[in-house]
């Protein structure tokens, strides 16, 4: 866990591969380095303001007295519908887990459908009702919606956005800008398991032991871990990306480095077998049930404690530590003893993954 | 303005034509009848709660003490750019008015962006220009997005989702349900000007007069109504599905009748010669920029003289009064003295209006 160990093996300030283009590329939805530059060059400029410049997945509102947390997304997976869910029980959980990643409670939701003329309605329907157990399992309402229409081979069966609601306790401050030197980095589970069943499905894998998302609404762990009293910097879902963005997008807005131990960080044997079969690397994939913390470290036995006592959080470990580092990189110290850095993820490794 | 001239010339319950379908079809985002349809049929029983069971275009949630107004639409217009406007400024002023249609106050906006692979990043800087010109407008902030990219073919250029919450002063208490015997209709302005001008944009008219899209926020003319202290029950602005459609809502959902007079509905010479070229009937088609008021009628004057002290509610107008009818039928007193029934928008008369 400590920084000074060997030496690093990449020049530490290698400058993202610049892509130029006049046009959107899938890369521009990966989550990673590309959807950035997107963001920081069209969006920010046009939009400026103190919320939406902190690049957290919610912004945190002081509305008539209540202290709310707003955030959407859109989701457009392909397939549809896969093992251990589909877009309606993403859709749910993904943004569920977006206010969770702010402390807050999850309220409400909204639901806005982009629907493709000749979609079937036996499909619609049993996406509204994944929707509808996702929502109750998390104890969230759907309070308001929209449905559109668009011609055939406009768009791709069903898309689906949802915006939520909740409201953040008094005293919760986290933000991915949050983390300190000294931090622990804290990460619920095992990892890649969403993007690689996606994957593996698409590719219509035929596969022995079978895999499944783990898409969960992580609001219950995250309350728990408040519960424990303990300093939490910063909470981020690990989707798009992978755990490697998450991470890079901690130690840029914090402007800290980060050290991970690939030792302490968990893939099930089934998921590393497609991963390896595909050649993709975990860290980088999508998962949609799984939280990184980052924890002061005279806290991280009560946090750690606080989450190992529920199903969600047993296979909590610390994989990582906060170190000063200007260049803000997140390296891994390897298995094997070695040291790389992990960048942000720079194309399309996985379009449409959720 | 009475309700007991010419008889009805239509059975007054014929019922609604059946579509019989196991696919999702343009009509259903036509925002009438076949919309209402599959809003009742798959999304309503999956979702059941008060606030979703209101069918009003927002929900008014109390959270923390304060009275939020939530609500989400998706822009699926096409073209994306047209005389008026864009998807953009549709994006901003659509969800600002489904907010200032319960009296809210919007404050901040979320959008999230799905884009198809080959979107010229021309255009969606022209689209980000016209949200944040829009927004500033309204005076809304965008405090939170999401972008995702589908392959190409797999969309169509650039939808847009926008979220939007405000907050809904004590004591204002406006929804299609709040209709009563005896009040009036008011009509803020000329009608039909948005989804003609899309119309005639798609088809490529060359019009001796220009027509534009009247898009338009309109949460401070709602501001000026309310505070001449008048009793307003319900607001609605007629976008899909025009004032009929808007009309037959309330009329459903108040369990009340409305008798119009076409008279005294302005469309303008140059729309309402579209209007006939492509033989679309005015009072079914989008409005992005007006509102229709059911006020008290002991206050109407005082509405009115709110409305037509400003530029966007001079040609503010009584265009009908409600009435006990346990058939909730809207009829149309015509200009040459006859009477019919206007339904709800059947088909799919307008895809892709916004």
């Amino acid at each position: 866990m400590s920084s000074d160990a060997a030496p690093i093996e990449v020049a530490p300030s290698c400058p993202a591969p610049l892509v130029i283009t006049d046009r959107i590329l899938l890369g521009h939805g990966s989550g990673g380095q590309m959807t950035a530059d997107l963001v920081a060059r069209y969006f920010l400029p046009a939009f400026r303001n103190p919320y939406l410049d902190r690049l957290d997945d919610q912004a945190v509102l002081d509305i008539g007295g209540a202290r709310l947390a707003f955030t959407t997304d859109s989701y457009v997976v392909s397939p549809l519908f896969f093992p251990g869910g589909d877009i309606g029980t993403l859709a749910v959980n993904g943004t569920v887990n977006d206010l969770a990643m702010a402390g807050a409670r999850p309220l409400y939701l909204s639901a806005g459908f982009i629907l493709e003329e000749g979609f079937p309605l036996a499909d619609l329907r049993r996406i509204a009702a994944s929707m509808s157990a996702a929502a109750q399992a998390a104890g969230v309402l759907l309070v308001t919606g929209d449905t559109k229409v668009v011609d055939r081979g406009k768009a791709d069966g069903c898309f689906i956005n949802t915006a939520g609601l909740g409201t953040v306790p008094p005293g919760v401050e986290i933000s991915a800008s949050g983390a300190r030197p000294g931090d622990l980095v804290v990460l619920s589970g095992p990892i890649a398991e969403h993007g690689m069943t996606i994957m593996a499905t698409r590719a219509e894998l035929e596969l022995e032991s079978p895999i499944a998302s783990d898409t969960a609404p992580l609001h219950e762990l995250v309350r728990a871990m408040l519960d424990t009293g303990g300093e939490l910097h910063c909470l981020r879902d690990p989707t798009r990306g992978g755990v490697a963005t998450a991470m890079n997008e901690i130690a840029r807005q914090s402007g800290v480095g980060i050290v991970l131990d690939e030792a302490t960080i968990i893939v099930r044997e089934p998921v590393r077998g497609v991963c390896e079969l595909l050649g993709l690397d975990p860290l980088y994939v999508a998962n949609e049930g799984k939280l990184l913390a980052v924890v002061a470290p005279w806290d991280v036995d009560r946090v750690l404690g606080g989450m190992r006592a529920r199903a969600d959080g047993r296979d909590a470990q610390i994989i990582g530590v906060v170190v000063e580092d200007p260049e803000r990189l997140v390296v891994l110290k390897t298995r094997i003893g070695g040291r790389r850095i992990v960048d942000t993820l720079q194309g399309d490794q996985l379009p449409r993954i959720c």
